[in-house]
Parts: C-alpha cells; structure tokens; sequence
C-alpha cells in the first residue's frame, strides 16, 4: 500500500523537508496531541519562493491555486520533518488560508481550495479540516499565499 | 425554561442551519472537547450574503455589526447541526472576527462587538471568549464580516 | 533565581496588568492546559497606544519591532494577571503576530521578531513557538502591531 509519502511523491512533491525558519519562531510545536504548525509559504525544494504578489492582479487565481497547494505540501513536510512520518498525522483539525489581495478580491476560497484539495489527496479522509480562507493586505517576502494549521497527531 | 435554541428564535433567528460549504472544507471538526468552526459569513436563511463591501465606505458601522451577528449566529447554527443541540456548547474560547476594512477604518472592535454581544444573549456566561478583531484587505464573496471559532463542548 | 517577572523588570517593562478590555471579551480564557490570549496591543502602562499607523510608511520597521516587543509584554502580563505568577506558563505554543500593513510592505517576519525574541527573552526556552507573521489592511485604534497567542499553562 502506497505511503502517504508515496502519495505526495507521485503528485510531484519531495516528502523531503529542506525548509529553516527565516524568522524567530519554531515550525511545528506539539501539545500533547496537537501539533502547530507555523505559516507555510510556497517555497520549493531549492528554497525560492514560487509565486509572489497580489492576486489577482500579479497573480492569477489558477497560478494562487498551485501556490497554495505548495504551501500545504510545505505543512506535510514539516509535520513529517517533527514527527518521523506523516502515518503520525491523525487528522489535519484546522486550515487557515491567507491570500494576498487586491483590495476587490472576492475568491480566497478558492485559492485556498488548492491547498485543501492537497491535504485531501495525500491524507483521505483526514486531510479533511475546519478553514477560514481571508484576503491579507500584505504578506512576508509578498508571497501569494500562506497556510497554517492545527493537527492532531498520533503520539 | 427557555433553551438557547428558543433564546435564538426570540431574538429572531431560525435556529436552523441550511448552509452549505462552498468550499473544500468542514463546517465543524471536533478534536475530543474542543471544535473548530469554521469562518461564518452573515448569509441569512435564504442563504443570501447580506452585507457586503468595506466597512465604513460600502458599509455603515451599525450595518456592519448587524451582519457580525448574524455570523455568530452562522456560527452557533453550525455548532448545532454538529452536535444536535446548543445545550452540549460548553464554553465559547476564542473567537477571530474579521472585518473587510478600508485602509483607514480602526474600529474593528466594535464591528465584531455585534457577534461578541450575541455569544452573551445566546449562551450566557458561556459566551465569553477570548478573542481579536482585525481589519482584511478582503474576503470572500466580498463578505463585509467574517467570524471564526474554537469552542469547548459537552462530550 | 530572578523570575520571570524580575526579567521583564530588568528589560524596562513593569509585569503589573494595567489593561482594561475595551470591547467585549475576556482577555485570557483557560480551557484545561490551554490558554488563549486575546490580541494585545502596544499600550503603555498609562494606557497609552505606543505605535499607530501603518508599516514602513507610518511607522519605521525598528519602532514596529519595538511596538511588537510591547504586544507581547502585555500578553504575559495578561498571562500573570490570569495566573497570578508567570512561573504558570509553561510554553508558548502559538503565536499569531499581525502588522498593519502599507500594501507593499514583505517584512512582517522581521517586525513580529521582536514579540518572538521578547518570549525568549523572559521565558528561555518556553517561549519557542510556532507562528505566522501577516499584514492586515487596518487594525483596531490604528495600531500598528496586535499580537495573540495560544499558551500551555500549569494547572
């Protein structure tokens, strides 16, 4: 039977993480069963941001979809980075969805739907999650799209 | 005495929930006693978004906290149709209230008063939460106000 | 040993909690282990908002740094207040730093480092976190910084 790694390999993603924080904080916290996982941003494996600027006027919605679906991918890696492997997510809890926006953008749901259609397609049924998807004035290092969330893991 | 359903019908809200993600998502996921709801949009029973636009140019402060009540209400009506009814809501925690604010607006506060104010008339002392009021760039379906929850519940 | 409170003393900041909500909610609402700490401010011990507009254009990167500091001086003391000594905190878990943001404005991670380094600071250790730094379109009262987090308290 296919890994969950297995799975995200075969849409195309390293289950590998190669991520560090550009900032003070921890990646992935855990609380008993909760895990937090910090903002994601859309880098790939060489580290460089994948899209960048409003949506969607720098960024169309379809180019902000994918955006997000790394950024879901890039919370993957790190729970598998803190936890050994991702049959340890038990259930993806909460999703939430920043997109930068213009100010007359109306569609982040459908944005941040790339991202939770990825955690959908790597975990079944538990990638299913609670989710705000809201339009951020500004963004760090004006990425597109970021996405954390709260996970209950198998400990 | 009167159920928190019948409080609800009394300050003229169906208690009933018809809304439906339009969405890659969850309305609720509960995680043991804790839920997370997910970001509420003021649509009245007819499933009609009912305020839209930036507060206070599209929309007035007092219209804007109408519409913050009536996703509060979005959010308790989620909440039931969850757990089968409002008695098993133990304890509002944290609530994010989002205002779609022109740049210069600086009263999100008593925008998200409105969905503060209808936790108190529903649930009682159980309606207090901690919580933050924040001005978006924007949100979806243009939404003038969106609110998001955790809550504590009977199990 | 100096406390935890001694340090923030020594960092020029009183622990005493002078803040007063001013809207509806509850500062810090405890859920068992869990504490949720409503979005603080950088008001002064008068009560004074020590940082309002937006960054860079309002408000310089190193005085929002400092605003951010501020923010996260009252979350502890809100924290104490709760508590009654800051020996209770066990860890930060989550930290959601916000930064009113100039629409082109990239370094809302380097603002919201001075809330994170002053969690070290006071807290060593405990007060690693995960986090997301993000730039809102407009915050209450015109701060410029709001910061709320998401804490394991020993009960």
């Amino acid at each position: 039977m296919p890994t969950r790694e297995d799975k995200l390999q075969s849409l195309g993603y390293s289950p590998e993480c190669h991520m560090k924080p550009g900032a003070i904080y921890q990646p992935v916290v855990i609380d008993g069963t909760t895990a937090y996982v910090s903002g994601c941003l859309p880098f790939d494996d060489a580290q460089v941001l994948t899209s960048a600027g409003k949506v969607p006027t720098d960024v169309s919605i379809a180019d902000a979809q994918k955006a997000a679906a790394l950024c879901a991918v890039n919370v993957l890696r790190l729970l598998r980075q803190a936890l050994g492997s991702l049959d340890r997510v038990d259930r993806m809890l909460k999703v939430f969805g920043m997109v930068n926006s213009a100010p007359d953008f109306d569609s982040q749901h459908l944005v941040i739907n790339g991202a939770s259609q990825l955690f959908l397609d790597v975990l079944g049924d538990a990638g299913w999650h609670a989710r705000s998807a809201v339009g951020m004035a500004a963004l760090p290092r004006n990425t597109s799209v970021e996405v954390e969330a709260v996970v209950r893991i198998r400990v």
